[in-house]
């Protein structure tokens, strides 16, 4: 446990644009039992208490907003056993899902979701985060398996079996993964592994307008082309890119794929893809086997958040990411786009669009205020279309602080429901306080 | 509402062998309010409220233990909405799974998820249901993206939105899928569908061992061969079918298989499992692209039970299923095998051995008392040897009645949290009372 000056700042901070909001203390458990001592002593005193991964979140989800102990997880992060015939993996919460793979490596296995940063699986859970992969692989819900919890009283709890599936009593593992810490501490996850992909190839595909693109995946969707990724980058990401790592995409609309499978597979696939890209004008489509120009593709999309921040010198940005019914995903991005334009806040969009997810990275010039209101403005009409078109306020972000302003009317009589859960699994509301649920009445 | 005699009668009965339960009345609603309606003036009377989809639940989940009224969904059973680029349908719960599929052939779409008997959409949904397709397209904790509710209080909730994905709050439609009608009625469902395939092949394959078969489901597995379907014959279960069917596949496991992609891939995806079975001593591969062969084939294996059930003439069946980690499976089969056979008990076995889950059907002669108890007993052994090697008590047939026993022990703590999410969402106590959660008290 530490009070130094340092840790508290850090632990203080966020990726984003929020205000700083320390602990008044950070623990740096080893084991299951420290986490479970810790919350006994919190739970005593009504000390809130706020877990901790890589600081990653963009909601705000870590901070301490009524102060309190943060559990930093990041001496609890040991791979403890990989079932190699099961396809299963046992985890503590602080690893991240980078050195999870570098274990898995010579198994022949590997956990494909990947949310772009080098999260820890605890806080990947915690937020049902997802990504570029999420489109053929799933989310966190559909890829945690069982948990070892410690619950706001300072028990240990054990959610789900060894078993793939299984129709035994609430989901309790499922309500935990997404619940951003606010009904218990993750302190070990076990987690789906899959083959790694016999061949791999990439490609790139541009366009003349979103519509194209987005009716592109859609129909790959419908034909069941199993694409392992399936991103869009909108005009400006592509100047952006371009600026930044030094490509010469056309400036249009371009979409990024992965094709996984065996050989004769992803070049099946990939022509598929191909023909029906072709047919909604789709040019300059590329595929690649080789390693290096996969890597080249996909670091640009990685790096694509720090190309379109390098587009502004000096600016910060406030990302957002909404999630809309596919049938909508063209409208919502063409929507947005105007509506940005208008209010003259600059902002490059680009998504996992097999999910009808996408984000929009608004950057803004911090020494003027005027700039970071009509940015957040701009999201909250971001999110507002989204709930409009059937959506969600959060495809993969999550609520924190950033966006409990949507929860009641995105869930209705649903928030108050999550409330109670609250209230009957955490009754001292110590677990995450100010975070996703409605503040205790 | 009626109270006839032979409404409550087929109420009160089951598919398995517990004894009759009748209700105390009979409703059969039409619409979302009057749901709403009956369950309020239930509320208020503290009134047992247990819905009611076609009565094909195997551990006794639609009796009304303490009386009350079953909710009968059979009047509403509409397709609501098709929405074919979302690829996703929304349906009323009483829509049975055969009538829905048959809405959406001219789609191109389908919904997969396959318990064998044609149950309706809103128990599936409500016993966390799976079946012979769950290894390719997950279960119905996968495939439900969204709820309409009528709550215990008689509200009107709704879970989920129209986008596939969403990290905005607790999973409130994770956690209604698989609670038996506990915390509330599913009114309306927003499923996930997927395209028919394009081609779809199937095979059989016998082995000389349980073991062999096992061994190579793992490799198929591990290798990312997209199965659509990968089913376990024991010998007692060929034997069965070979009688009923007029098959005369040879007296040794089985596996049955099919595959689901273009042309191309069903090819590939049948040679690559037929190089895989041979490694493990597989003989007999043969398969069939031919609908009539497969329609055959599927036939069998769906008429199992009847073929089984016919194998001892006037017996009863003690059907059970459990779920262990693969690695696990084929120990728990064998074992099981001997424990049956020790026992004296008729139990072939057969299961979704993608998933590690399988049944046993427990043929037992009514007359004989003795018999049900050594039957009961041998299933209950089955529980807890999957519990022993890690497993869950059901994968996929529900607690209802039949398996209340072992909550405690598969879920420790878990069961008490279970019941504290129960008082909180139906104080009253008055959603299918005496099932799933610990009893109120």
């Amino acid at each position: 446990m530490t009070r130094s000056k340092s840790d508290l700042d850090l632990h203080g901070r966020s990726e984003s644009y929020f205000p700083e909001a320390p602990p008044d203390a950070v623990a740096y458990p080893e084991t299951t039992e420290e986490v479970a001592q810790i919350v006994s002593v919190c739970a005593r005193h009504g000390l809130p208490v706020i877990g901790w991964g890589t600081g990653t979140s963009l909601e705000g989800q870590a901070q301490a907003s009524s102060g309190g102990i943060a559990v930093d997880f990041s001496r609890m992060n040991r791979v403890l056993e990989i079932a190699q015939e099961d396809m299963t993996v046992r985890v503590q919460p602080g690893v991240t899902r980078e050195a999870l793979n570098e274990e898995l490596r010579a198994t022949g296995l590997m956990f494909p979701v990947d949310p772009g940063a080098n999260a820890s699986i605890g806080g990947m859970a915690a937020t049902r985060a997802s990504g570029t992969t999420a489109v053929r692989y799933g989310t966190m819900r559909d890829n945690v398996l069982a948990l070892e919890v410690v619950t706001a009283a300072g028990g240990i709890l054990r959610t789900g079996t060894g078993a793939r599936k299984s129709s035994s009593g609430y989901d309790l593992t499922g309500l935990f993964v997404g619940s951003e810490g606010t009904l218990g501490l993750m302190t070990e996850l076990t987690l789906r592994l899959y083959g790694q992909p016999e061949a791999i190839s990439a490609a790139v595909c541009g366009f003349e307008t979103v519509e194209q693109a987005v009716q592109t995946v859609i129909d790959t969707i419908q034909c069941g082309l199993p694409m392992a990724r399936i991103e869009l980058m909108d005009t400006d990401s592509v100047r952006a890119v371009n600026a930044y790592a030094r490509m010469d995409l056309p400036e249009k609309p371009h979409l990024l794929l992965e094709f996984h499978g065996s050989p004769g597979g992803v070049t099946e696939q990939a022509e598929s893809f191909g023909a029906l890209a072709a047919d909604h004008g789709g040019s300059g489509f590329d595929w690649a086997t080789r390693t290096e120009a996969r890597t080249a593709l996909w670091t640009m999309r990685h790096n694509a958040y720090y190309a379109i921040l390098a587009a502004r010198p000096g600016a910060r940005a406030v990302v957002t990411d909404i999630c809309v019914p596919i049938s909508k995903l063209a409208q919502a991005i063409e929507e947005t786009r105007a509506d940005l334009q208008e209010a003259g806040v600059p902002g490059p969009i680009l998504g996992h669009v097999g999910d009808g997810n996408f984000h929009a990275v608004l950057l803004v010039n911090e020494s003027d205020p005027g700039e970071l209101a009509r940015a957040k403005a701009a999201a909250a009409r971001m999110v507002e279309r989204s709930l409009a078109l059937g959506g969600t306020a959060t495809g993969e972000h999550g609520i924190g602080v950033g966006k409990l302003d949507y929860m009641a009317r995105e869930h209705g009589t649903g928030w108050a429901m999550m409330g109670a859960i609250k209230a009957a699994l955490d009754p001292g509301g110590i677990m995450n306080p100010g975070k996703l649920v409605p503040p205790a009445g």
